[in-house]
């Protein structure tokens, strides 16, 4: 049976991952980012999460991606209302994906695991280029290429993403089925005790459950 | 002309870099990072190197590799005594190289950078799989993929790694040639005031500067 790391943010597409790597996996290890994103709301649903599922052990870990820049998710005030333009969202993070792969797979190495989970979906999405098929297949190649298991033993760790190609509707029918604890999960960009609403994160997130016939149990500011 | 981002651990290798990179870029960045390596010596090197070279800006950041582990580096009590032992050597630190690149790249691509320096060598080192250049292409390839430049607008960043192919006495050779202050540079991984002359690290850089028939202007512990 395999082992597996999950990247968990707290949101609602890492929720359902790790509930899906959940059925595969005989030990599963929870990792987590503080990031600089604008709120920490989701690092604490993360680990409620987490918990719930029975984790072996969940590594949350600070990373400086905001002295990098290049998002409004830095800046809680310049997170635009949805609408959900053309082209890559400004809430994008350069490389986030890239690096939370890298660390992840670093520390499924170091535990003997098999497989790293992430929860990215090219389907319903904000238009982020790593969060498409060809990256992470791309990425699960180089980072094979920098480890000591391919290395010296010919054994790869592979890199799951059950989600790619589900649209959120289907996503959110998978958790229910799973039994995944949906009142954990925060999607909301701004982060607050009840979601804006208003967002792209949470237009998207309501639209699935509306399609999906799903009570949301999170509660929203506006009705 | 080009403009680039150059990873700068104060060692040897990716002095020699930035001073290849400084010959080609317009506007050249330097980034350093202190992930938890027993020393910090090579941080204060990569400063002055930084300073010495007149970089635009110099970011150090903080990163935690040490709480994933996999690497002896982390414990200055366990770094071996040389030998240069068959295999990977246990300094290695499990996906450091991607997570720095990731990060370098990331920052490129706020910055507007067209290039990612990188001192990687694959001739004389320490058996890192993350130092060849098959990893490197890979990897290029795949933090494209995950970039807003490609994209929306085509345009690659590229990962330079100019000492890829030269062997240490080369690389010491073209470092003289451009004016490398090697005495601002370390090398030990046990990084003390002086060196220790008989780690991995230590070895190859004696060995090098020998070889190319060049004084190495830093101390060492033994005659």
């Amino acid at each position: 049976m395999s082992e597996g790391v999950v990247l968990l943010s707290g949101g609602l597409d890492s929720a359902v991952t790790a509930w899906v790597a959940n059925q595969v996996c005989a030990r599963l290890y929870a990792m987590t980012f503080r990031y600089g994103q604008a709120h920490d709301r989701e690092v604490s649903c993360a680990l409620q999460l987490g918990q719930r599922l029975g984790v072996v052990e969940h590594k949350v870990l600070g990373l400086p991606l905001d002295s990098i820049g290049g998002s409004v998710l830095f800046n809680r005030d310049e997170i635009p209302a949805g609408g959900m333009e053309e082209g890559i969202a400004p809430t994008w993070v350069p490389q986030r994906n890239s690096v939370f792969l890298a660390l992840a797979f670093a520390w499924a190495e170091v535990l003997g695991c098999d497989r790293v989970y992430i929860g990215v979906n090219q389907v319903d999405y904000s238009g982020y280029p790593d969060c498409r098929e060809p990256f992470i297949r791309r990425m699960e190649q180089a980072l094979n290429l920098a480890s000591k298991r391919w290395d010296e033993e010919g054994e790869m760790i592979r890199i799951r993403a059950p989600l790619l190609k589900k649209s959120k509707e289907e996503i959110v029918k998978l958790g229910s089925q799973l039994g995944v604890p949906f009142e954990l999960t925060t999607s909301c960009y701004r982060g607050e005790e009840e979601a804006c609403g208003m967002c792209d994160s949470c237009l998207i997130r309501r639209k699935a459950f509306e399609e999906a016939g799903i009570e949301d149990p999170i509660k929203y500011k506006e009705v």
